[in-house]
């Protein structure tokens, strides 16, 4: 296990840009990060949230990342900083430093031929390395990985253990490959036959997934049937999610757990898809949507869309269906009794309103 | 990366079984295939659906796979032909052949006692095959599989890397595993115990794969507790998809991703289970029933049933019903008022009728 | 495959803690177990649930476990004992021992600096040990397994091919992984920015998993972001489940396959989670909760909740509302007509009632 390296609280601050609000606890030493429940006096904390600010009394922190010009009566050191969610991660960064790859091919590596490896390459045991493919600078692969030919992985990729790139799968720089990935498998295309059978349709197209993407462990993003299905640049995959072939998602969407993308849909930038929410294909779903857990998407979406339930709808429409879906059992009583109701002022109308 | 041939669309008509509707186009070179969107002059492309007929006049395609008997006004030459997007998908084959097997045991796999090995077979690197099992012939495994003892495996099957065939697994012919395809795995069976633990119960039956069935990326197919799970010819199983202890699935059906069936359940012939739906136990799913995405099988259906919706219920009901619900609120207001008229009709009786 | 001893009923009976109806049946050999359909006569079947009694005419078995004081008419011996569904699951492990381990270390398995090693340790072909990993005693480590700097695998524990455990991944004793399982890959945590990209959290804690824990196929446990992700003791986790980072799981759980747990949230002692269930973050589910298939949790659960649906309901109310939803396409029909006949009823009011 890496050491976390120790160090005083004026040289956090100064490493996170963060102003101390007491001077004089400048040399106290402090060793670690810690939710505001768990941090002892050796380690930082933070309040981004104000709804956690009650928490604050009982906080034994030695220090509290907290927003610029945030006050409180509690007694700690204050590390004031713009984003305190932020440097929280850039503390744990700089507590919990990442042992650095020993930028080895391991002998038992399998390297195809005419394979191009970039500086600093680290390649673990029993990584198998198909023909021509193109390594970056500083890429790490961890053992069982396997390359199939013709990959190109960008520079400062981190693949972990048992991650497959099949054929011609194109990565950028910085991409992290969580255990167990897949990418480029092929797509689930057939073409349905009169005797009920199904002609498989070759996949022959690829998967590229540009730069900044981390795909997290046991997702699988199939390739296209001709042409690409593209992961854009800042997009985070969750576990166990799948996309299915001719795909694109655009930048920085987010797709939580369990998430399913039927084949050519196009997911536009900022997305964002809550876990286990499944989407129909050849859908587009504009730029900044977001669709709550368990949503099933069946139409496409214009850009800011806030969508829930299956079949879609609107989420704040969602909200009233799933509260008013509750009544329904008591509806349906009060309903039949005003159905009495009525028909016994029907049979009361007095009989000369009919002469 | 294979190299993609170049024919002439009269060598093309010919492969296909086409008629080329512009004999002195049968030298004009075309070299892929494209959709119809993006086909370029040396590309071939298809229409199927009519629907898409609009596309034709924007096409750039070289030449068009269409139905027999179809006209246009488009003036490029067209390829008549039965079933045009089965045509298409062996134009794809023509164009993109996959590179052949290399037919060899990588030095590094290891092959237990008395396995037994087909012609042409291909074993990649870090390959594991254990004592007694059985390859058919021209079977392609690839890195890093792993097959446990007695395991068998039929003619001209295709393994991609990190697939594992568990204890006695039995695959036909023909059969294709995408990438992480776990076979054979113990299925979830325990006995609940009075202190509330949970006692395991062996999983010592096995899992069967008839011949032309394809399984997709990280799906797990659970061995039965004493008998065979079994998938039946010809079906194919998208990604993620989980098939519990027991289960049988007849011909040519279709699960898609993400689909999850509980244990001892039955899912009949050409059966298309769309993509999230999951099915509870010990039912029977008749022939050629359909149930759209999402839906949550607990009945047992009869043949040719289309379900949705969960509980699932006939899926013309279930499209009423899921348009009906976003009326709901609105409802359940307009109810209130009527309440009240009635209320108030009530109290606007006539008195001498109480007389 | 394993031969399958024979014996007698009286040394079954004896082996069982059973008492024999037909003593005279004591010589009478059996070599198997099989389902109350199935078994013939040289196999035993079991009796638990009183549903099946009227399968016992046609069953063909060579003597079936029942409860203590079960009569019938049926010819066959039967043997009694507290518990038949447990010495059913009791007599498939004699009749199906498993292989043993042998016991040997492949000479391809990679071991780290610094593992330590219990007694009667098997790993397999291609295993990937890090540096300073501890594996207790009969620990059996099938090939393909990677296992990460500073893992610690208690006595007893099963992994079978392609598992990960991550840096500083801790198993207790007992613990059996089936294949593909990924434990500690990074949680999803990222820091939203304000031009939308994403900054990731270093997940630098780890997964805990307690003893007799049992994870099927291809599910995956993320590591805490700080502290820990715990699977508390006698859990069984099914296959494709997904557990977020810093959730943790009580003693003697059930995860259905395809469930899903957001991050933080934490699961009681004995809950059931049915298939395909997701639960939001930061949740609480109280001891004994069950949840039924699909359902989607979005509030805490006090302990002893029964719930379904979307969002999560007491799941009486969900059966009835279920129940009532395809009722609603006809409700709004008779609702509407009742408002023309109130309508009606208002314009008839007689006139002097005004005056």
């Amino acid at each position: 296990m890496a050491h976390s390296p120790s160090m005083n609280l004026g040289e956090l601050a100064h490493y996170l840009g963060a102003t101390l609000s007491h001077p004089e606890a400048a040399q106290v030493k402090v060793s670690g990060v810690a939710t505001i429940e768990e941090a002892t006096a050796a380690q930082v904390t933070f309040l981004s949230n104000s709804k956690y600010i009650s928490k604050l009394e009982q906080c034994q922190a030695g220090a509290i990342l907290v927003p610029e010009k945030f006050t409180t009566t509690a007694p700690m050191p204050l590390l004031h900083v713009a984003h305190p969610y932020l440097a929280f991660a850039k503390a744990i960064e700089l507590f919990h430093p990442a042992p650095p790859p020993n930028q080895q091919i391991h002998p038992t590596a399998v390297l195809g031929s005419g394979v191009t490896l970039g500086q600093g390459v680290t390649i673990g045991a029993y990584v198998v390395i198909g023909d021509r493919v193109q390594l970056g600078d500083r890429v790490t692969i961890h053992p069982h990985c396997v390359i199939y030919d013709d990959a190109v992985v960008g520079n400062d990729c981190l693949l972990h253990s048992h991650v497959t790139l099949r054929e011609r799968v194109q990565l950028g720089d910085r991409v992290i490959l969580q255990n167990g990935v897949i990418l480029g498998a092929d797509g689930y295309g057939f073409v349905p036959m009169a005797d009920g059978s199904h002609y498989k349709i070759p996949q022959v197209g690829t998967v590229v997934v540009e730069d900044d993407v981390e795909i997290q462990a046991l997702s699988t993003i199939d390739r296209a049937t001709l042409t690409e299905t593209r992961i854009g640049a800042g997009s985070k995959v969750d576990n166990l999610v799948m996309v299915a072939h001719n795909c694109t998602i655009g930048k920085n969407a987010i797709l939580c757990a369990q998430v399913g993308l039927a084949g050519s849909t196009h997911v536009g930038n900022n997305v964002i898809l809550a876990g286990q929410v499944g989407a129909a294909g050849h859908l587009t779903i504009g730029d900044r949507s977001i669709a709550s857990a368990k949503t099933g998407i069946n139409n496409s979406l214009p850009p800011g869309s806030q969508v829930g339930g299956y079949p879609n709808m609107d989420q704040k429409l969602f909200l009233r269906v799933t509260a008013a879906v509750k009544q329904l059992p008591q509806l349906l009583r009060r309903f039949r009794a005003l159905e009495t109701q009525v028909e016994t002022l029907k049979s009361q109308r007095p009989t000369q309103d009919n002469h």
